[in-house]
């Protein structure tokens, strides 16, 4: 039996939702089957706890019995652990399965959250660092179409190295300028949130932002952005 | 006995020499002890073998017996299951160091290796998305300086999480904008770049590249940037 408590924000805005972090710890636990419980942490108030766990004051985090893991990275690893569903066993597979995991949080999203950083300033200046930016992102997802052309996931079956990377698509395709030139990226999106333990994750985050607006009706319209 | 073989390219222009990211690879063995050989691949022309083993077009990939591994962070990990020195046995030790290792990676490198992107540019313009990718690396780094006031290594003693952000902080410091306001941070990487490993590691990515100048020392004035 396992023992896990998944902490994300107890409200956010509207523009972040389907899109906290959380998700990929949901998704990755509905896939294995396993069951979990969910806890909160103000978003508005991030104080000495809350850092203990996670010390950048970022959410989610999950405990394990007696253990406590950060970084979405870390927590779809552990969960690995769990389940073949999750992360093959045999080593070469393996291997490749943890190459891309760590491939998706290092080199895909790190342009993928910058550009979206720009967007939701409202900035489209092409100053040079900003092309150099730009190429940056569309040399990564001009070799995830390479990849993805060929192939239906990263490292042979569905693996925890997918949840990362099709997040990571997601911030591209609604906040970071579209996956258009990219139709093996944007038909990989597809296959992966039309699976049965996406669609309950984001449902369930869905719904658990929308019930905390229920809960403060009264103040929600002055909240701060996430 | 281990048969690890480390791949980096062949030559790379000055700039880049010393944060060549095999030499995260390369300190984490030396920290081990483990025997390992040096492979090259040409910087020049990156064909269809070289993107077999790392689809960016990158370095560096490791060879572990039949086991191929990209990925600096994946490349730690699996050094990791070495060596205690590297990665503590201990289920919540290693939890956290787990978890600094992606905090490193997903967390800290993205607006730094971005901020150093608009450096290379030559960019100063302080547009508005700019300023909130100032804000995410200050932000960052702020959290960080926190964290090691209180602490000599990530996760009690030295790991592979330490040998990820400590590279990521000397980005930081040579190209973008530098740690003058995080002496806790400054330390951090004064205490880890002391190790003899590191200094082993540096000395030897620097001779590998140095050894390819004099071997095409014509050539070398017309190189392009790595």
């Amino acid at each position: 039996m396992t023992n896990l408590t998944l902490t994300t924000f107890d409200w956010v805005p509207e523009g972040p939702r389907g899109y906290v972090r959380d998700l990929r710890a949901r998704w990755a636990m509905e896939e294995a089957g396993l069951a979990y419980r969910i806890a909160t942490v103000p978003l508005r108030e991030r104080g000495a706890a809350h850092l203990e766990h996670q010390p950048f004051g970022q959410v989610p985090w999950l405990i394990d019995g007696d253990i406590s893991i950060f970084e979405s990275g870390a927590i779809l690893l552990h969960l690995g652990a769990y389940s073949e569903t999750l992360l093959p066993t045999e080593p070469s597979r393996r291997a490749e399965a943890i190459s891309w995991l760590f491939a998706a949080l290092n080199s895909v999203e790190p342009p993928v959250i910058t550009t979206a950083i720009f967007g939701f300033a409202g900035d489209s200046e092409r100053t040079p660092g900003r092309e150099r930016l730009d190429a940056f992102l569309h040399g990564r997802l001009s070799d995830m179409e390479r990849v993805l052309v060929g192939q239906e996931w990263l490292a042979g079956d569905f693996s925890i190295a997918d949840i990362a990377m099709v997040d990571a698509f997601r911030v591209v395709d609604r906040f970071a300028g579209g996956l258009a030139g990219y139709p093996a990226c944007r038909d990989y999106i597809t296959r992966a949130t039309a699976r049965p333990a996406f669609i309950k994750a984001h449902a369930d985050q869905m719904a658990h932002f929308a019930a905390a607006d229920r809960d403060r009706a009264p103040q929600s319209a002055a909240a701060p952005a996430a």
